[in-house]
């Protein structure tokens, strides 16, 4: 079909405001890496729109690239022309189940409306990261997005129970249940979580609830080293289990940029930081005591606890800041990487040697979730500005990444393969892994409309 | 190749102790309902012997049926010629990470010994299920297995961090890593969890652990309805949160049946029975109170806390002993169900109405996981002795699975499908979906050597 023709053919079913006129906003990712190119971008309002939406761009080989809130780090929601298939109409919240502890959704409610959603039925849904105030919930299916409370909680692979999906041929395959034990032949909701885009458009899902906390208690510890954090890790797990919600690793340079930038005071000073935080859904009015006693029994003295909720804040203010903080040192190579626990300490020196020895005077920030073991990892390059970064990012990365594997690690922890790494998905990923993944696309996208050039490499 | 050469040929790779003399004992499911044939059965000891006789099969067209401890209700492991791939060799804990919460085993490790393992090194391994004594993960992961702790800990699925499977063609895919933030490209692991040994040969897995429990607490409580259980189960969710591992649904029937096979008086007396257990990882002296005084503030006031671990095991005996004191009733068409919670009660209500309609005079054991909205519903016709029920088997069966399927449900929980259920697999899956199973089975096993004639219809 003529991309011309393709707008005015939309509206045989949609309607005009289905449509947008103006779409620039949508063609560039969050971190204005990639600009796409679409033909139209529409925002339907229900499914059946989506289903017929699908059917003629099947029907005329148009592709289509599903996006949410736009807010994914791996370009994975940038158009490549077709149609780019923005959800943000279908953003009810459809049903909450108290007696199933579930609550079924549009896929594009935005997380923290269906946070709030949940919190009004006196239920807590966990999934948080920096974006939830825009980000949408079928891109966190499609991504399979982590975040804060993945330690207790899990990453939203583990918090979906069922999904309804849009196949390319505009079939609608839907398993809204909140059914916790179905075995039922192969499991092709996993399929969906995290496959970007690529297999089918994700319209809703039914999503676990959990009991909302009632005793947070927040502490801020320095530590010597990474291996004492672990011993730390492993202590309050042992000592605190399911109460244990966030364990996340700072390092002295990260805390200073985001002091500096915040405004806020460094709570203690050490060459690592974690701030750890305990949530009961029970009143337990002891809790911050016993875990006080329990870090001093320890040997970990250099910790301060949140007083107050104002307290907390500046705690998770300090950490949260740190990915604002990092623009003053210029454009960066970042990385979203993983190793197991036990290998973190290891990973992160042997990667800054070999950083130093490749790149002399490179400037490493690492934070991020020790109690799951996956980093954020961004090198600066001085005096290379804007995005004179990217001619070193081939090299940056096989440095950083040869570390990663060599460690039993993993390229893509939280924010997906997109464009910006699909040529290292064989490098975690065997040929019979890759050829399984690209008979399953073949099957349900056969011509090959769905998010082209995306993920597979 | 002549089936009697088989045996002859595996010498090349085998040694004589991994290929069994005598193995009638493995060719007969547990029920036994099924009796199949081998041309060999193997006990391979290591993973390379796997991936030879996996590579000598395909190479030779012969079919290979995967078996853990023959423990499966469904028939998925029992042979129907080829090799019997019996993994009871490949047994050993592999290693524990305490940083990284994990425990890596081989497949034939039994479920028993793993949860010993991980509680000698302070943590827990929360499967738990009837032939835990005997069952073995590589059939817990192929099999999806669910069980008492579904409710806090998930099933199976939500336990396996990492795995290792030789496919078909004797390729090793390993990814035996501890990692809970992994996101490249689509999720294989999830595909061959469920996938009852038709994929592939599940060799090693590595699995979450979790803090043990210090303070459990056990309550029986009688109630008048359905309706008003799960009213306490949303109470006790609200309240307890994480700290309810088990709320079991026993009818005044089965209660009736056990508590004469065990000896055991009832501890209460009412139409429907709950058995709830509340388990903290921390000492919490004062968590017996509160469940008590959490139940009579909410007119629970018929109900018996074990006061000992005596009387604690006294309650589960109850429990567990439904199924062996249903032997005295005769033969029984079984069912492994789920509904959405909030739909049991409606479905015991029509579903009991229908059968009687259709059976006079029909017996009903009802009971399960109502904390997870699964059920065991085995059905005894009068007067038809052993062998004979499975007469009526489909009739009984249309009536039964109507009704599941009316109310959002599923006719496979967490026995999986097997030989017993194929037939009904279209009924929850669509044609689109099933054609997607083909096609991921088609890529893996070209000549369809995996435990052929099980799980597909």
């Amino acid at each position: 079909m003529n991309p011309q023709h393709i707008k005015p053919a939309l509206l045989q079913f949609l309607s005009a405001d289905e449509i947008l006129e103006d779409a620039s906003a949508w063609l560039t990712d969050q971190r204005s890496r990639y600009t796409g190119t679409a033909d139209a971008v529409v925002q339907p309002k229900s499914v059946a729109a989506v289903r017929q939406l699908m059917r003629f761009c099947f029907e005329n080989r148009i592709a289509v690239t599903p996006q949410g809130g736009n807010t994914g780090l791996c370009g994975a929601a940038v158009p490549e022309g077709g149609v780019l298939l923005n959800l943000s109409k279908l953003n009810r919240i459809r049903s909450i189940n108290l007696a199933d502890n579930a609550i079924t959704v549009d896929a594009g409610a935005v997380l923290q409306t269906v946070q709030e959603g949940a919190a009004e039925a006196g239920r807590l849904f966990p999934l948080s990261l920096a974006s939830e105030g825009s980000c949408q919930i079928g891109g966190n299916i499609a991504c399979n997005a982590g975040g804060l409370n993945v330690l207790r909680y899990g990453t939203m692979r583990d918090l979906v129970l069922g999904l309804e999906v849009v196949l390319p041929n505009g079939e609608l395959v839907s398993h809204l249940h909140p059914l916790h034990k179905n075995t039922t032949g192969y499991d092709l909701r996993h399929l969906f979580i995290g496959s970007e885009g690529t297999l089918g458009v994700i319209t809703g899902a039914t999503l676990k609830l959990f009991a909302l906390p009632k005793t947070v208690e927040t502490v801020w510890v320095g530590v010597d080293s990474i291996e004492r954090a672990v011993e730390l890790l492993t202590l309050v797990q042992g000592g605190f289990a399911e109460r244990l919600c966030s364990f996340e690793l700072v390092s002295r340079f990260a805390l200073a940029l985001s002091s500096d930038f915040s405004r806020i005071g460094q709570p203690v000073d050490a060459p690592w930081h974690i701030l750890l935080e305990l949530a009961d859904s029970m009143e337990s009015g002891g809790l911050g005591e016993e875990l006080a006693e329990f870090l001093l029994a320890h040997g970990f003295d250099n910790a301060v606890a949140a007083q107050s909720e104002t307290e907390r804040q500046a705690l998770w203010t300090l950490r949260e800041n740190i990915s604002a903080s990092q623009r003053n040192l210029g454009a960066s190579i970042k990385h979203d990487i993983a190793v197991p626990i036990e290998n973190v300490a290891g990973f992160v020196a042997d990667c800054e040697t070999a950083l130093q020895t490749a790149f002399s005077g490179i400037n490493i920030v690492v934070f991020g979730h020790l109690g799951d073991g996956s980093l954020h990892y961004n090198t600066f390059l001085p005096g290379v500005l804007d995005n004179g970064v990217y001619e070193y990012e081939d090299a940056v990365n096989a440095v950083v990444y040869e570390n990663v594997l060599a460690c039993n690690g993993t390229v893509a922890a939280e924010h997906g393969i997109g464009i910006v790494k699909k040529q290292w998905l064989p490098s975690v990923r065997s040929a019979a892994e890759i050829a399984l993944m690209r008979a399953v696309k073949a099957e349900l996208d056969p011509r090959g409309i769905m998010n082209p050039g995306k993920l597979l490499p």
